[in-house]
């Protein structure tokens, strides 16, 4: 772990475990760049968000698009693609609010991880999304999941 | 219509007829802010790109997002706002690329649009979305769509 | 303070003291959207973490951007706007990096915050920030700082 | 030529002479994702748009990101980087606006291209920026600007 991970623990989020499994949980907080004209979050803020809520659960159970891209998994050199995605959107954030992304493996097979993730205020739930992403080689190839990746999931969903 | 307007004549745009009906074609260049570090587009780029082809499909028909929100389209003063979209993503786009999103209403009720969207680079399709948008006013209620926006899209989709 | 700040107690990053005097420190993780095709961040990616910066010292000093928005505070409905910039990129950042970005008043005037503002990875500067914002009314008008800003910064500056 | 660039003609803008040289002219719509809550333009939106701009005026003179990435053009793979950009903003532009991009090179030495970039609205100055742009190879090194892009901008700066 390098310095800077240890002076911000929480920088990546928690991985949770409750009643219905393992789920992980990173806060964002609603800047200026997240808002539009309308006064509330931009639509495609909340894909910004889920993708750092995906991005953060990977890292906190080891993998990392770093390593992964660079090709020192082990694995040719890859990176996670957004496959097919949908979205509801159920009540609008605005301006300094405190959101947190919840992600959750649904489902995964030898190439896709398929995810649920909301979006909550509190108690409100904001957004709800499933989010479908496969391991893409820089060739364009669909790859395999690594086992690195296999491992880091199991017990979480059917494989 | 304005001066610039007239001087980049196809800047939203163009409306088109065929044998399906009628659709919105806007093309889209690809630049650095729309791809990531895979070398790729960035998924939550083509969210922005749809966006702009559903605002540039109802400015074609006469209706705007600046006079709706100021309210002088005789409504409460109000915003479109995504309620409901699905995506998948089919072939990658990379920088400089010249792209069309095609945009199509599918259906529409009294309080919500459907509209079909795709995403193309030459006669490969890259993206296949299906949105729905809602109007809200200020205050946050969900509001019957103006009469001027109903008369817009008239023979278009299903009432 | 909200049970969500509570929660994460780090969010908006913390103020710090030096011999230099008093400036605020926010991490910042690289993810995808942050970056673009040639492996490395996206140049607009800095003005965005630098008005995070900023944003979250405002807060850590109890001045809020929705406070101000909504006219709350007392003062005319206001929202802080940048008039001038300068920046120098140092070094490039990548995918995965844990940046800091620190944020220090320099000058201060009736109308006027003056910040530097310096982005690093461990020891090594990225950035180079100087930026000017100004608090603007919705009419449009120039406003004089309010009083709980200017007492937030009390001792930073020269007033 | 590709087809796409055929059937929108004005896609990467205009070059355009006049009593002052030559300089590039590029149209920007203001839609939903380049505004805030405050209900104005964001500011890190108008450094996209002046990419958008550079990229265009380069793609009018015959130099392309994509080949300059691949490395097709005879040097080392690379892309452009910015250096130092120093921004003025001078008034707020707001959704639906049409706006344009004026780019001019400034000057260029050996290794970098300095430019002067303002945008418009109408006859209204909205923004005025110089940044300086050098060519960054894969390996992080420094390189000179290839004999293709300084015979691009012979005549418009002194070399």
């Amino acid at each position: 772990m390098a310095e800077a991970d240890r002076a911000w623990p929480d920088l990546a989020g928690r991985i949770v475990e409750d009643a219905s499994g393992r789920h992980h949980v990173l806060p964002i907080r609603v800047y200026f760049e997240d808002t539009d004209f309308s006064g509330l979050v931009y639509h495609a803020s909340y894909l910004r968000w889920c993708e750092r809520g995906r991005s953060d659960f990977l890292r906190l159970l080891g993998v990392h698009h770093s390593a992964l891209f660079s090709g020192s998994e082990g694995s040719e050199a890859a990176a996670f693609v957004v496959r097919r995605m949908s979205l509801e959107f159920r009540k609008p954030a605005g301006i300094d609010d405190v959101l947190e992304v919840r992600t959750r493996l649904a489902e995964f097979s030898a190439a896709a991880l398929e995810l649920e993730q909301t979006v909550w205020r509190g108690a409100s739930e904001l957004l709800r999304a499933r989010v479908q992403v496969v391991l893409v080689a820089r060739s364009g190839r669909l790859l395999r999941l690594t086992s690195a990746i296999r491992e880091a999931f199991a017990g979480d969903g059917a494989a």
